[in-house]
């Protein structure tokens, strides 16, 4: 038995699904709304499952597993094909590292509940947010594309023609980019991987839009 | 060939500092001053190592690898022993969502780049600094105390009786704590894991004050 609990616009979330998608696993979905009654996600109930009180969270057998990457390599390791990690060592570190360097450094500087902090807390207001938010995901992007250029494996996608965890990382983040106002178009590298990623309907079923907990 | 590029304070370069000792290995050792000049990780030449400028990066054979959490796996991919994850996949998950929780969605928000986005394009005071990092430090800092103490596994580190991934991604957030201020004993299991790590030869040689950079 394995329950998914997640929120259609969470970029963690939506990582968690490509991967399911790529794997052809079909978990039970739960929804935890992020903006209704102050978040459900605060809700005592939710954490007790997740003490983080953040979406995702993937219950399988009793046993919770939180945090998007660490249920995408438990997913790996456990339905090991498609794999989603290339097998050599270095180059797993350097799929790994553009990966966080996504989930690490640009996502959680513009989670909501970093934005509620700056707007309540510190008085900012929403173009002040929106500055925030362009400035982490552009300097996080840049880097992605120069870690991408000068890696030697050409191909459709981050690495080499059979979609990862780097594409898996790199969808959502190029989605909400463009949520922010920015142009895909100022990393070719990444913008020609985001087209090739939802040319597949393992990323394309996986798009906020297409989720049933999806709002306008 | 194997040369590492650290800074002391750096709450990743520590994580790594302490894997490397577990692992008994000695790479070469480069300082990148995070605050000299006004960053030695802006220069273009290290930006050519790493283009997010952040430390570390660890040079193999003419490879960067990025991303303190990629650098761990990778070096525990290739020196197997003493393992820093366990071998079951259920486990695997938990572990690295606990150094996920920390990596993620607390130490990035307390990052040199943002405490300075902060106070330079927001106006922010230092008190206003440390309201910002106390916030993260402890909301996240909570939710590992919580993930752990529900955890099944009793020991004197995070997971078991042997220290491994989470425990090298707890113990520099618990010194990067004390620094803003905050008391360790609000959190009786980590404060009691941190006094048992403190107690390594690999843990108390990797700490910012015993590195050859370090300043008062």
């Amino acid at each position: 038995m394995m329950q998914f609990f997640g929120y259609f616009r969470s970029s963690s979330a939506y990582r968690c699904r490509i991967a399911f998608n790529l794997k052809g696993v079909r978990p039970e979905t739960a929804f935890v709304h992020l903006r209704r009654g102050g978040g459900e996600q605060k809700l005592s109930q939710y954490r007790a499952l997740n003490p983080q009180g953040l979406v995702p969270s993937l219950e399988v057998d009793g046993v919770v597993l939180t945090q998007s990457l660490a249920i995408i390599e438990w997913l790996d390791e456990t339905c090991p094909e498609p794999a989603l990690l290339p097998a050599a060592p270095l180059l797993r570190a350097q799929v790994r590292a553009v990966a966080q360097a996504v989930a690490c450094d640009i996502h959680p500087l513009q989670n909501l509940r970093v934005l509620d902090y700056l707007r309540v807390e510190l008085g900012q207001d929403q173009a002040a947010l929106d500055a925030w938010c362009r400035r982490w995901i552009s300097e996080g992007l840049d880097a992605c594309e120069a870690l991408l250029v000068r890696n030697t494996l050409d191909g459709r996608f981050a690495f080499g023609d059979t979609p990862g965890l780097a594409d898996i990382c790199l969808v959502p983040q190029l989605f909400s980019a463009i949520r922010f106002g920015l142009d895909p178009a100022a990393w070719p590298r990444l913008d020609a991987i985001g087209k090739a990623c939802a040319a597949l309907p393992a990323f394309a079923d996986a798009h906020p839009a297409r989720q049933p907990d999806a709002e306008a």
